[in-house]
């Protein structure tokens, strides 16, 4: 990883690639080199569709090393849902391939000429760009069906469907899983629309020939791995509840705890919620031939998802993350986990954000365009969004334009974007890192529902104001490293409360960086990422204003407790006083 | 003009009204009225149609009174639009029925607990609120045909048309002219979507049996207002050319000079022109026993309307104006005054602000859904806006939503809000004012063309960025004061140039005030508006980033002159600092 990457896709004669040593983003990985070269370089007034905006993607610092964990995808730019700065990121095979191809960074730069789409591959020869106009509207399966037949099967693809070449505000970048399926998504703040914008498809990453990277301190590295994967294995939720009922399993949890937004966050409690959680469906895709338990890329010891076969059992979708089940499921009044994973499956092929496409038809359904509960209606609408009618367009842009289009006031988003799957009423640390992550609503940004909730690293009331702000803060600080350092966020549930295991990820670094690497370090990089982040926001022009939830949450109660958001402006305003 | 009248459309039981003393709103009027109950009452981050919201409804400081050109009635709220603060003024009877019948501003708060539609009938007697679902859904032009049916021909109307019903973003507040046709609009930053989300059709104004308002010297009054009228009359703009050919008179002017933005400002010249101008204008109307001379309200005597009549002989709609022929016309490459008047009366009908309107068919014309100068693909799309189909929502609510859902970056807006007839680049004082002013782009509230292209008022480079920024300061702060006293903006070419005519102006307020009226008070009482509503807007998390014009106006070069938009940011910052 010493070089960066950079096409400029609106070059004279067509899109030109350029190699450039790492200079001032040297160290740099993950969301760390995206935000930084995003604040950089990117003028935070631009258009986000336009000619200055650029597509940074990039595998995390101990990306590429046998490191477990460590194969996420950072996607950062300035988004078209935000009009901020945007960190998406994701799991699958692209992390690891890109990082052992020696790119700390792929940056897509400029505004192609024409409407020709292309095809980008990179392996070990270099960078060969090529008109892929065969490829225009194809949803992600067929795509990487395609690109199967011209690369084979061990290579990578980060692509897009047709919401991203519409693009969509909340299109995705698709990256490929070990079967190479199009199943990981680099899915929020509409990522995809602006590699749509930049005219190209697929970016297909062949590591034929090349190398693990390799630690400084290899014994170091090595036996810090070793203590890493063994507190994994040995806490309760990354060693046996993840792996058993993936990230599902938090339906029944959150549903418990009355914080599960239901009908477009009216009541906290579906009671529908047993038949679409992780159990039922860890045993339907049991009984159908399916997988309870699968990892997502090659080095994941967790092994978080599994494989979702209809009801014949042929594969339908990976297994539906809990935040898929919850925003096309209860938060839409629907109970059947056959139209969820449907709906999985064409969010991933049409290239959309789970989330906010969940979140979206909350909002048409309050709206009036189709009744909660009725999943036959709500898989009608993504299909529109798949179609690109008039009523697709306006659901593929997300749950904001859908509101303001239809003139509905209860849309639950922050900076544009769609909050997930806990309502921050009843979870009201989750509350304070909604209204105030630099990313619009985003749970994985300081995911204090673990300490609200599930009492890891520490306890927090979620009912109570008291705490929350304190909490958010330390999360997205922590978060900002690990999404930096290429590690899944779920090792946190590890490392916030087993002292060793934290330790041993600070030896990771230290040994793969051959320097000592202690928390002070762990802590300083994740502040500095957030820095720059609010420093684009500031000047693109994001204000407290904006770190804000809407307004209707101080105000109408949430069942089962009957609470509304009661965290102060004031205090959230001292998220990032640190 | 010594009471408000606040309706709580949300009361238990049913809407209520309540009359109060005007407290700390005593001597405001018009925008100065609107503008400071919103910014006191309003909380800057309520959503736009819910509950916290006030629509306020304002004759001018002079309204009611015998003064000439008095006529003009202030809508504001937060808009739905902008997301800031919004006063959006028309002229019509409305604003003398209003302030005859004693009241300073109607305020509709509160939010419906049902979908009943509502009229309010106000006289002499008092409030009258009743249920007027017979009126769902009608088009302004039906709703007035039952108003009169129910309260004959001598009443005044505010009313909303579907647009507003949908609670569209571009939907408008119908005001009847004097032959009581709904064809003076408050137009702009959605205000008929405000006025929807409080349940209400339409308000009836019947001032049988009231009195002019009386000035407290009258004799001072009356002679001021003579010297007035004469001013009004002799220059060559109010007394000549409004008359004659209307407010499109400018249509060859703006041209002429290369600031006519063309296919959704692509160039600054209109092939076109003079088929769609104010003399080609004048002249079919007159043919066509239409009337090309004629006032908007009792009142006037600049008369710078008319009557535009179809083919047939049969009246089609009021003259067009200026701007509604440029948006619907060269904006969007079509040079036929009979389809532009046609959606000049579809706009009124279905109660949306044309400026809004036609630029938004302009960035849909970008989009590829029709083509520049389908005058017939233009009629259709506003009709689907009546329809309310998918299509006509996403065009019902402005230029930026089309643009943000078709994922088109050449969106002339600012502040959300479509920018007007004048291109930025070819007239750089009027682009100080789309960046800076309030309102979001908005010709009205600084109209540095005066003196960029006509000599009004002193001469400015048009071309150059020296000197833009003062111009456009003094007059946003000259507009906000006559916004506030009721009378037409047209009144400054007069005033601009002729001193005699301003202290004209000075002593009307003197007269009818009982005291004297410098310029001094004068702008005092503009810079007392625009610190009103610069402070809510902040609140309301706008910041300097929204004082800007889109990126590309400063990149692209505007033919015939080949200019870009060159007022420099730090410049456009000082536009407020006095």
């Amino acid at each position: 990883m010493d070089k960066i990457l950079r096409i400029d896709m609106g070059a004279e004669g067509g899109p030109k690639a350029v190699e450039e040593p790492l200079g001032a983003y040297e160290g740099l990985g993950g969301r760390a080199m995206t935000s930084a070269i995003v604040s950089n370089e990117v003028p935070p007034l631009c258009h986000p569709l336009g000619a200055d905006n650029k597509l940074v993607i990039a595998p995390g610092i101990l990306s590429g090393t046998t490191a477990a964990m460590s194969g996420r995808i950072s996607v950062g730019c300035k988004s078209p849902l935000t009009g901020g700065i945007k960190e998406a990121n994701a799991g699958g095979q692209a992390a690891q391939v890109l990082a052992r191809l020696g790119y700390a960074a792929v940056v897509l730069e400029g505004k192609p000429r024409d409407d020709t789409l292309y095809k980008i591959f990179i392996d070990a020869g270099g960078v060969k760009i090529s008109e892929a106009n065969d490829l225009k509207m194809l949803g992600n399966y067929d795509t990487v069906e395609k690109i199967k037949e011209q690369h084979g099967e061990k290579v990578a693809c980060l692509s897009i469907g047709p919401a991203g070449e519409m693009k969509m505000s909340a299109a995705s970048v698709a990256c490929t899983d070990m079967e190479m399926r199009p199943t990981r998504h680099a899915g929020r703040g509409g990522v995809g629309a602006v590699m749509g914008s930049k005219g190209v498809k697929v970016i297909v990453l062949d590591d034929s020939g090349m190398k693990m990277r390799q630690p400084k301190d290899p014994e170091k590295f090595k036996a810090a791995t070793k203590e890493f994967v063994e507190g994994l294995r040995k806490n309760p939720t990354t060693g046996e509840g993840l792996p058993a009922y993936g990230t599902n399993v938090l339906t029944n949890v959150i549903n418990e705890a009355g914080g599960y937004p239901t009908f477009n966050f009216r009541t906290g409690r579906f009671d529908g919620a047993s038949k679409i959680s992780g159990e039922t469906q860890a045993e339907t895709e049991t009984a159908r031939g399916g997988l309870a338990t699968h990892g997502c890329h090659r080095g994941c010891v967790i092994r978080c998802s599994g494989i979702f076969n209809d009801k014949d059992g042929n594969y339908l979708t990976k297994q539906p993350e809990y935040e898929t089940v919850w925003s096309h499921g209860g938060n839409c009044g629907i109970d059947d986990l056959d139209s969820i994973a449907l709906m999985d499956r064409l969010d991933d092929d049409f290239g959309l954000d789970t989330i906010e496409m969940g979140a979206t038809i909350g909002v048409a359904m309050e709206a009036g365009l189709a009744k909660f509960g009725d999943a036959e209606a709500a898989i009608n609408l993504v299909k529109e969004v798949g179609k690109g009618t008039p009523l697709g367009r306006i659901l593929g842009n997300g749950a904001a334009v859908t509101g303001k289009v239809f003139g509905v006031e209860r849309v639950p988003v922050v900076k544009g974007q769609s909050m997930p799957a806990y309502d921050p009423r009843a979870v009201q640390g989750i509350g304070v890192t909604y209204a105030t992550t630099t990313m619009g609503a985003d749970h994985t940004a300081g995911y204090a529902v673990a300490s609200n909730i599930m009492g890891v690293g520490g306890s927090v009331d979620p009912l109570k104001p008291q705490g929350q702000v304190e909490l958010s803060r330390n999360l997205q600080i922590a978060t900002a490293a690990i999404d930096a350092s290429g590690m899944c966020l779920f090792i946190a549930f590890a490392i916030l409360d087993q002292p060793e295991t934290f330790q041993a990820l600070m030896d990771i670094f230290g040994g793969f960086l051959g320097k000592d690497f202690t928390a002070d370090d762990f802590t300083a990089l994740g502040k500095s990422v957030l820095e720059k982040e609010r420093a684009f926001n500031k000047a693109a022009g994001l204000t407290a204003a904006d770190d804000r939830l809407p307004d209707y949450f101080k105000k109408e109660a949430l069942p089962p407790h009957n609470v509304t958001f009661q965290v102060p402006d004031e205090e959230l305003d001292q998220v990032f006083n640190w």
